[in-house]
C-alpha cells in the first residue's frame, strides 16, 4: 500500500494549526468559522417549497465534487448582506448550468436576488446549540443563554424542521418549568420588534384555542378601543385549527401590516386587528408554528411563551385570557383550568404583564361558522345586531370585552359586561369596526365556498356532545384555512331537538374534490355530533 | 348577501351520508378510506433528494385548483401495487406539463415507474397513528398496539421527517418502560425479514458505539465463523459516527446483500458481514436512522429497540453487547454500564435472547484509524498479524471472540480468549475472513483521501484525555462515511509522550475543501487531545 498512513509525506509536511480564533469560548459563536465559499451564478427554478429554502446544484458541478455537497447537505447562501440556509437537492440533468445555483421560490425571497447574480455558497456551520436541546431531552434544564442561542438560531433560519421538530417535542408534556418558560418568552421577544406607547395601559385579549369558531377578538377590539382604550391586537394565523384570528379578519380588511403600519393605525383610531407575524413580533413564534402545524401538536409551555412574548412584544399591559375548557377543547377540566390560570398569571407577573383569565365552557363551537370566511360573517352579523347572530357569540365577546373595560378603568367594577353590551347594540361597535378595517387598508365582503354539503341527523332525537376536535379536521379537510373559503356550518348545537335528515353540520368548499374528502371523512365518524335516541 | 349560509338550497339539496364503512372501530385503518384519485403523466425531473420522495405539479394545474394541493401538501402515489407518500412542491413555470408530476430520484425508485406511464395521485389519508405518539409526549405509555400502528405506518413512509423526528424525541431521555421496548422491537421486527436457521445456536454481537474507530465485527466473525459457529452478522451504516461496520466493511467487500444472498453466504461458510439494510431486516429502524442522524441523537430505548430488532430478525440465540464506558462515550460511568446491561439482559430474556455484556474502557478510540477506509486498513492489518497492527484492536477482537466461543460451547469457560488468540494468530482468521469477502462478492483494497493534514501538538507534554466526540466530528466534518477514504487517524493514545508539533491525528479528505473544514474545526478545539504541560 503506497500511501501508507503512518508514513504519508503530506501529513508530516503540513504544519501547525493556526490559533487564530480558536479558543474554547468561541465555539458557539458562528459568525468567525471559517469557510471556503464559492460564488455561483442564481437562477430561478419555478419551484414553490413554502417555507424552507432549496438550492438546486448540479451533482456533477466542481462544487459539489470539491466540497463533497450531497443531497440534504444544508448550505449558507449569501447575496450582499443577506444570508439564509438551505437544504441542498442535487441535479442529475443538465437544466441546471454547472456554474448556476438554482433557487426555490423561498431561497430567492430570502436573499432578495436577481436571476444571473452571483451567490456565494458555504458550507453551514454546526448547530451548536442544538447540543442543549439534545440536552433538555435527557431532562437538563434550558438556562436563559442556552435558549436565546437556541430561538436565536431557529430565528435566524439555522434549525432544520426536523430540528424544530424536536426541539418542540422536548418542550411538550409540561415539562418546561415556570423559569424555563420565562426565559423562553424572552428569548422570543428578543428576535424581533418591540412596540411601545405613551399610554399607561395598553389591553390585549387572547383565546388559547382549541374550540372551533370562538372569533370574539374582532368584536371586543371593536368595543373596547371605541372607549378610547388602546387596544394593538396581533393575532396569529391557524396553528392546529381551521382558521386563526388573522385568517379570519383578513377577509375582513388587510391584516398583513408592518409595525410602523400598525402604529399608525392604532395612532389613529385606538386600535387594529392584525397578523403578528407581518408585523415582526416574536419572529422566532412563527417558524415555530410552522412546524407545530404539520404536528397538531400545542404544548402548554409553547402556548404561554407564544402568547407572552406576543404580548410583550406589542407592549401591552393588561391582558385577558380565554380559556375555553371542555373534554375536547385544549384544557379539559376545571381543575386543569386553575392550574393553567394560576401559572400563566405567575408568569405573566414575572415578566411584568398583568394577566387574568376568563374561564368559559368549551363544550362545543362558539358561532356557527368554522373556517376564515364563515367565522368572518358570524363576526359581522353580531356587529351589524341581525337577527340571526349567534347569540352565544355576541354573549361571550360582551363578557370579555366587559372584563376589558373594568381592566383598563373605563367601566366600574361590574358594569363592565352592561357598558360593553349598549356599545355593542347602540352600532357604536360597528362604526368603530368599520373605521377599524378602513385603517388597516379597506374593507372587504367574506365570500364562503361554492361547494356545500350538508351532514344530516341519522335519527330524530337531541343533540347531546360534539367532538371539536373532529368537527375541526373535517374543516380542514375541506381546504379550511388555506382555502379562506372553506370550513363547516355548525347548526345544532347541545340541547338542540333534531329529527332525522335535519343537517347538522353543513361543509363548504372552494373544490369538489376537497368537499368529498372531508364530506367522506365527516361520515365516518358518526359521533361528530352525537345526537341521543328519543 | 346572496349565498346566506342559513338558507344555501345547495346545503339543503344534498343529502344523507353513505353509511357503508363509517363504524368508528374503522378509523384507524387507512386502507379504505375514500379517495378522488387523478392520473397524471410522470416525468423525471432529475432531481435527487436523498429518502424523501418528492413530486412537482404545476400550480395552475387541475389538479392543484380542484383538489387543493399546495407546497409541502403529503400525496399519496399510486402505480400498479407500489405506493409511496410524497411531499409536493408546486411549479410556478412550465417546465413541468399541465397533465404531467415531476417525480424525484426516490420518488421514481419507490414507485419504480417509468417516464409517460400514469401515476395516480390521491390525498394522503391522516396519519392516525401519530396521535399515539402525541399522547407518549404527555406521558401515557404506548401499548403494544399503538407502537405496532406507528412503526407500520413509519415502516410504510406515512411518517414525514418532521414526524418522525417527533417521535425519537418522546422516545429520548429514559422515558420508554422495558415493556414499551419489548413491543417497540417487536413492532420494528413485524416490519421486515426474519431469518430462521436449523443450529440451536447462533451467535451475535453488537457495540453500542460511541467510540470511534472500535471496528472488532469483521476481526471477531472471521474469528467465530472459523471454528462452525454460525454468525450471521449484519451491521447498521453510522448513525451519529463517522462510520459503521457496514460502511467500513463496504471498503472491503460488498455489503448490501439481500436476505437470500445472505443465507447463501452464511451457508457456504459460516458467517458474513452485511448491511442490515438491504437485507431487509427490520426496515423501519432504518428509516428512523435516517433522521437520528441529522439530530445526532441516540436514545437507550431506541438503541436498545434497534440493536434487538437487528439481532431478533437476523435468527439470533445468543448475542455480546460491547458497551464502552468513558466521560466522552455512549455510556458515561460504570454505574450507568450496570444498569444497561442489566436492562437489556432483562428486555433480551422477555424476547427470547441470551445477552450478554461486554463492558470495557471507552475513554479514547481503538485502533488508529476513524472512518470507513481507514478503519477497514485497521481490521486489515490485525487479521494479517502486521507489526504496525493497533494493539488495542487485536486484543479487544480477541475478548470478545472468545466470550462467543464460550457461549456457543467452542471453547471451555475461561479458555475462549487464548483459543480466539491461537486462531488469529496462526493465520486462520485471515483466511476465514478473505473466504468471506469472497462469497459476499469479491475482495476489495480500501483506499484513503489524497488529502491530509496533520492537527499537532502545541507543546510536549503527555497525552492526558481524548475528546471522542469532537474527534468523530472532525473526522465527519472532513467527509466521513458518505465520502469513505475521508476521517482521521489518531496517533496519540492517552499516556504518549509528545513534543511540540508532533502530530496528535492526521485529517483525511476526499476534497480540499472538506480538508480545510474539517481542519479549521479542530483547531478551534485545542482539548480534542489534551497534552499535559511537562
Amino acid at each position: 500500500m503506497s500511501d501508507d498512513i503512518e508514513k504519508s509525506p503530506e501529513a508530516e509536511a503540513v504544519g501547525r494549526p493556526d490559533l487564530r480564533g480558536s479558543s474554547p469560548g468561541e465555539a458557539d459563536t458562528h459568525a468567525d468559522l471559517p469557510f471556503t465559499g464559492r460564488r455561483l451564478r442564481a437562477r430561478r427554478v419555478q419551484i414553490d417549497t413554502l417555507r424552507e429554502a432549496v438550492a438546486y446544484l448540479r451533482r456533477d458541478s466542481l462544487i459539489c465534487r470539491s466540497e463533497g455537497f450531497a443531497a440534504q447537505t444544508r448550505l449558507q447562501l449569501e447575496y450582499r448582506t443577506a444570508s439564509v440556509v438551505a437544504t441542498l437537492q442535487t441535479v442529475t440533468g443538465d437544466w441546471v448550468e454547472l456554474d448556476e445555483i438554482g433557487l426555490s421560490e423561498a431561497a430567492l425571497a430570502a436573499l432578495d436576488v436577481s436571476e444571473g447574480e452571483w451567490v456565494r455558497v458555504r458550507h453551514m456551520p454546526p448547530i451548536e446549540s442544538f447540543r442543549h436541546v439534545r440536552g433538555r431531552m435527557f431532562g437538563e434544564a434550558f438556562t436563559p443563554a442556552a435558549l436565546d442561542e437556541v430561538i436565536g438560531d431557529i430565528a435566524a433560519g439555522r434549525y432544520s424542521s426536523i430540528h424544530i421538530s424536536a426541539f418542540l417535542t422536548a418542550c411538550t408534556g409540561n415539562r418546561l418549568a415556570d423559569d424555563e418558560i420565562i426565559s423562553l418568552t424572552r428569548a422570543m421577544v428578543a428576535t424581533g420588534e418591540t412596540l411601545h406607547w405613551q399610554a399607561d395601559c395598553i389591553v390585549d385579549k387572547h383565546s388559547i384555542g382549541g374550540l372551533p369558531g370562538n372569533r370574539t377578538t374582532p368584536i371586543v377590539v371593536a368595543i373596547v378601543s371605541s372607549q378610547g382604550l388602546i387596544m394593538p391586537k396581533t393575532s396569529s394565523r391557524a396553528i392546529t385549527s381551521p382558521a386563526g384570528t388573522a385568517d379570519a379578519m383578513e377577509t375582513l380588511a388587510p391584516v398583513d401590516l408592518r409595525a410602523d403600519e400598525m402604529r399608525r393605525v392604532v395612532d389613529a383610531v385606538g386600535g387594529c386587528i392584525v397578523f403578528g407575524g407581518a408585523a415582526g413580533l416574536s419572529p422566532a413564534d412563527d417558524i415555530l408554528i410552522q412546524v407545530e402545524r404539520p404536528l397538531d401538536l400545542d404544548s402548554e409551555a409553547q402556548m404561554m411563551a407564544s402568547i407572552l412574548s406576543k404580548k410583550l412584544a406589542v407592549g401591552a399591559t393588561h391582558v385577558l385570557i380565554d380559556v375555553p375548557v371542555g373534554l375536547t377543547a385544549k384544557i379539559r377540566s376545571q381543575y386543569a383550568s386553575t392550574l393553567f390560570s394560576e401559572r400563566l398569571r405567575t408568569i405573566g407577573r414575572a415578566l411584568g404583564l398583568e394577566v387574568s383569565t376568563y374561564v368559559c365552557a368549551g363544550a362545543q363551537p362558539v358561532g356557527r361558522g368554522i373556517g376564515p370566511s364563515l367565522e368572518a360573517r358570524d363576526v359581522l352579523s353580531v356587529l351589524q345586531n341581525r337577527s340571526n347572530a349567534p347569540v352565544d357569540l355576541a354573549d361571550k365577546s360582551v363578557d370579555i370585552a366587559g372584563r376589558l373595560l373594568e381592566m383598563g378603568g373605563k367601566a366600574l367594577p361590574g358594569e363592565g359586561q352592561a357598558c360593553a353590551h349598549r356599545i355593542l347594540s347602540s352600532g357604536l361597535a360597528w362604526r368603530q369596526f368599520q373605521r377599524i378595517c378602513e385603517a388597516q387598508g379597506g374593507m372587504r365582503e367574506p365570500l364562503v365556498g361554492r361547494h356545500s354539503k350538508a351532514v344530516t341527523a341519522r335519527h330524530s332525537g337531541v343533540v347531546t356532545a360534539v367532538d371539536n376536535r373532529h368537527l375541526a379536521r373535517v374543516a380542514k379537510l375541506a381546504g379550511a384555512p388555506a382555502a379562506p373559503r372553506a370550513g363547516v356550518v355548525f347548526e345544532a348545537p347541545i340541547g338542540t331537538h333534531v329529527v332525522s335528515r335535519q343537517p347538522l353540520f353543513t361543509i363548504y368548499a372552494e373544490s369538489e374534490g376537497e368537499l368529498e374528502y372531508a364530506y367522506e371523512y365527516a361520515c365516518r365518524f358518526p359521533a361528530i355530533v352525537a345526537v341521543g335516541e328519543s
